[in-house]
């Protein structure tokens, strides 16, 4: 089996093939460089012009303003979950300013997460938690429970696991907003300015796993203490142009292959919103006719555009699904652990006719399997 | 300039062709997956057999017994840094034993930079210091000052900058001893049981930036408090076989080539130590033969095998040799801008033929220049 398949992965994730196809052309010399991105220094001019082509990109597609300052750096959105309190909020025994409580808004498994790790850093608040109806729905802004003075509001824009996404940002006045953006990041276009800071793990969207990019207002860099550990410091890191230690300069190549690809095959994030509501809409309307052959875990008005989470009637059914499916070319499909049933991570990348042909098998199946 | 240069860089360095041209033949399509390893789930089985094969690699190299877990994680030694106290030694204001001072031995710029990271988090007391002699040294036995009760005593088993590499473990008795081994990893046998902990960024000798494998005697793992970050806690890593975040995947995948590649191409790690060995004596001999137009950095006996550093008589000059040399592809020669003058860095990758031209240019060049 070496012809490529529909990969409905979660993450890492499908990206563009004429990406892969530029990566797989010049892995072994970068044109006019004599040597392979995997081998050239992180300050040589060849980088340089590497991460600067990168962040120019970030910029253009998502409107990111000056007053703004985006970093690359490792460890995921886990290590992302410890250093926002850390440095926002002010953290436990180190001689940082309080800030106030972080508020936390919990949609889904990595809200829950997130929430888990800055309890451990800062004082902490539940503004809203979905646990109740299994993370299924969003917050109406009245139910918001907001700290008067707090540090900042974190919330989750997609949640894989549930398939749940915030179709606007939740509206929360002064307090600085964070969002761990990391599976919808570059699906959509986002108004910076109402944010504090977003950040994303690349392995959705954006790229390979291994590079986080955080795009935060400069003005909250002050927040950093110098006790923090160094490698923990957004400060640092903004102050030395995500330089201050060895980056992952391949992962950022990535990057900036991605989102040239955006930009120039894509047409801009409106375009590729478009693209995405598009492909989500085919696998909800089979779901909502199926007359409960399928059902879907998130209530309709806030359906993930990118992981199409929904059961089927039996786990033996659900079991035939996957490896039917797979049969077909249509891998990854198993939902999580935690939630059982199916998941379609449709990424941008995931091509439209992906996307239709696992629409058909679900067509398909339902016909030859329903009672 | 398309054809490939001979680079010395410090890292991310020259990487061995064969394992660049599987990249390349595979890029697009791992054999029998159907997608590109930039895009497969880091719980896929595929990734978990490249997960365990670079594991098992590491273990018949290195020669790592059953109770030294194997931890591949993100941040590079920068994190590391940190990690290392606020596992090892118990972190200040968090609910963890104190295990005594953490000892650091510092022998160039990269020790002082991990004993700077240290100092924020536990207590510390310095070892041994080469700051005296600018770092051109190494310590005898009889010159440590080591704590009685010292939670571990770390040093840096080469130091890139200033040329400095130990020959061979420093004795500490009963203590753990932990190594910063992100220059000179997989260049030559180590003794593992003598160590508590080695770690190394993999952008030298055993991958891409991007990925730091983290070798750690199981019975350490009990230090690790529940109070720690969740990303920066060993002990939540190893229960989860560096699978409790989304690991660098293809970074994960270089190393497993390049262990390959050092069993079977080379024939494992006496051998490589003796080809490296062979590469750095042919510079040091230029030097030594050159009556003082070359100057190494670092005393005879503690030369580094990785990083050649060495001044000429002027800045000019300098300058003159790396942009000479720069037109015969041999590339990134120039020092850190810390200590000047020239640094060749002639990691496993480095073909003997990248340095025997290095070897020929640097005679030319001082026939054509000398006084």
């Amino acid at each position: 089996m070496n012809a490529r398949v529909y990969n409905f992965s979660p993450g890492p994730a499908v990206l563009p093939e004429v990406v892969l196809a530029e990566l797989q052309r010049d892995l072994m010399c970068l044109p006019g460089v004599g040597a392979s991105i995997l081998e050239i220094s992180h300050r040589s001019r060849a980088f340089e012009n590497i991460l600067h082509q990168a962040e120019t990109n970030l910029r253009q597609l998502l409107g990111i303003p000056e007053d703004y300052t985006i970093l690359f750096l490792q460890g995921g959105s886990r290590l992302q979950f410890s250093m926002v309190p850390m440095n926002l909020a002010g953290c436990k025994g180190r001689a940082a300013t309080n800030h106030g409580a972080a508020n936390y808004i919990i949609s889904g498994s990595w809200g829950k997460y997130a929430y888990k790790e800055a309890v451990k850093e800062c004082e902490t608040a539940i503004a809203w938690d979905g646990a109740k109806t299994k993370y299924d729905r969003l917050p109406a802004a009245a139910e918001f429970a907001l700290h008067p003075a707090a540090a900042y509001v974190h919330y989750t824009s997609n949640e894989t696991i549930e398939g749940v996404q915030f179709p606007t940002e939740p509206v929360v006045g002064e307090v600085p907003l964070v969002c761990d953006a990391s599976s919808d990041f570059l699906s959509r276009p986002v108004d910076i300015p109402k944010y504090g800071m977003i950040y994303a793990c690349a392995q959705k969207n954006a790229g390979p796993s291994g590079v986080t990019v955080v795009i935060l207002r400069k003005e909250l860099l002050e927040r950093s203490a110098d006790s923090l550990p160094g490698y923990m410091n957004y400060k640092t890191h903004a102050e030395n142009d995500s330089l201050w230690n060895t980056p992952p300069t391949f992962a950022i190549y990535v990057v900036s292959l991605i989102t040239k690809w955006l930009i120039t095959d894509i047409g801009g994030l409106a375009k590729m919103k478009a693209q995405n509501e598009s492909k989500a809409k085919q696998l909800y309307d089979v779901i909502d006719v199926s007359q409960g052959f399928y059902t879907g875990h998130a209530q309709a008005a806030c359906r993930s555009m990118m992981n199409v989470v929904f059961r089927l009637p039996s786990d033996e059914l659900t079991s035939k699904f996957t490896s039917e499916a797979a049969k077909q070319a249509l891998t990854e499909l198993k939902g999580h652990r935690s939630v059982g049933g199916i998941r379609a991570s449709i990424y941008n990348a995931m091509p439209v006719e992906g996307v239709e042909q696992l629409r058909d098998f679900m067509l398909e199946f339902q016909k030859s399997n329903a009672k």
